[in-house]
């Protein structure tokens, strides 16, 4: 009697508003960033004018375009100090860089709140990588990195974050990771990704799909 | 002579602004695409006044808040037609719904270039999940999906793209998946990761790490 369903049913359970607005602080933060799913992690590195560096780990960054090429991050409201945004604001330069294992405890440490004269590099042990003539420092131990020249710090009224915009002027990849059709072997570079506020995956491979058209079904390729 | 490297070290290969320029269309596209690092990956359902509905997969979700709880998303300049952008921007309602390996293809399908009068729910075979009083579609399949209400279109003068910005109303999700300390459960709900235009992950558990403290060291929980 009826159709059996396609898919494994599972029982679902129903949030409203109002139920997530009465979870306790912890819980709520934690549910509020599992939702866009998989998050991109990496380093974000910066310097103040007097060569004061900093490290600090972003899941928010995203691609805004290819041609320029140019990404973009979420810095939350400077209610606090956020050395993050006040350097790249004063250099007008920062740089992406992508996790992989070995490096992932000292990226997470670089959360802590250290005052803005401890450096994040000496306090987790990663190394400073300088490229000549870019005015934000690299992590050394990173195998896929990016510099960024500031293009505009976009407001986000409702709660007070912002959209940094950045231009790309530089990536560095290990080069056995790039692919003949243009991306980058994210697998092999052994990138991460993460949920919530504390939770890193690595990934597995699943499949590249062929470009849709109205007319012709997915392929994998 | 010399300290050992502490890590694995790598040829890496360094692109300027001139070699990124350079590339072929596509190849700079999936390069371009790539450097955000593991990206989320959703169907965007969204309708029209009429109730035409429409199905979209994005891959740029990214959390904006957790009180009020908002997340954000990219869309492309509307020099084509963007019926999502079109139908939130009428409707002021958009859903994310995410994907799990069994609808991978078919929401890999809704990048064709429909034209508007085509639901991608019919293209595809997906099924429409109606919640009473949300005007907008969420796909049956998925295991995790949310209704947003539309707060603002932020423009991004520099290439003409947007930041949708929505409030988090509902979210519906396997309960099975629901963890204690109030996260989601990408590994068990078998969520996706991308990357570039065409490439999909599964997630693999790594680590969940402690709560930094600049006079603490990360543990892993």
């Amino acid at each position: 009697m009826g159709d059996s369903p396609r898919f494994a049913l599972f029982e679902m359970q129903t949030f409203t508003s109002a139920d997530i607005a009465g979870m306790e602080l912890l819980a709520r933060v934690q549910f509020a960033t599992s939702l866009p799913g998989a998050k991109p992690i990496s380093l974000i590195g910066t310097t103040d004018r007097d060569g004061q560096t900093n490290l600090a780990p972003f899941s928010s960054v995203v691609h805004l375009g290819s041609s320029p090429c140019l990404l973009g991050m979420i810095s939350r409201p400077d209610l606090v100090e956020r050395h993050t945004l006040a350097n790249l604001t004063e250099m007008r330069a920062w740089t992406i860089n992508h996790l992989h294992p070995e490096i992932l405890d000292a990226a997470h440490q670089c959360s802590a709140k250290y005052p803005k004269d401890v450096s994040e590099f000496d306090a987790t042990g990663l190394t400073i990588h300088n490229h000549p003539g870019f005015p934000a420092p690299f992590v050394q131990e990173s195998r896929f990195r990016i510099g960024l020249e500031l293009e505009d710090v976009i407001p986000i009224p409702i709660n007070g974050t912002r959209l940094i915009v950045g231009r790309v002027v530089l990536v560095q990849v290990a080069e056995e990771f790039l692919m003949p059709h243009g991306g980058i072997d994210l697998v092999g570079l052994e990138c991460l990704a993460s949920t919530a506020l504390d939770t890193y995956f690595k990934l597995q491979p699943l499949a590249r799909l062929s470009h849709s058209k109205p007319d012709a079904i997915t392929r994998r390729l």
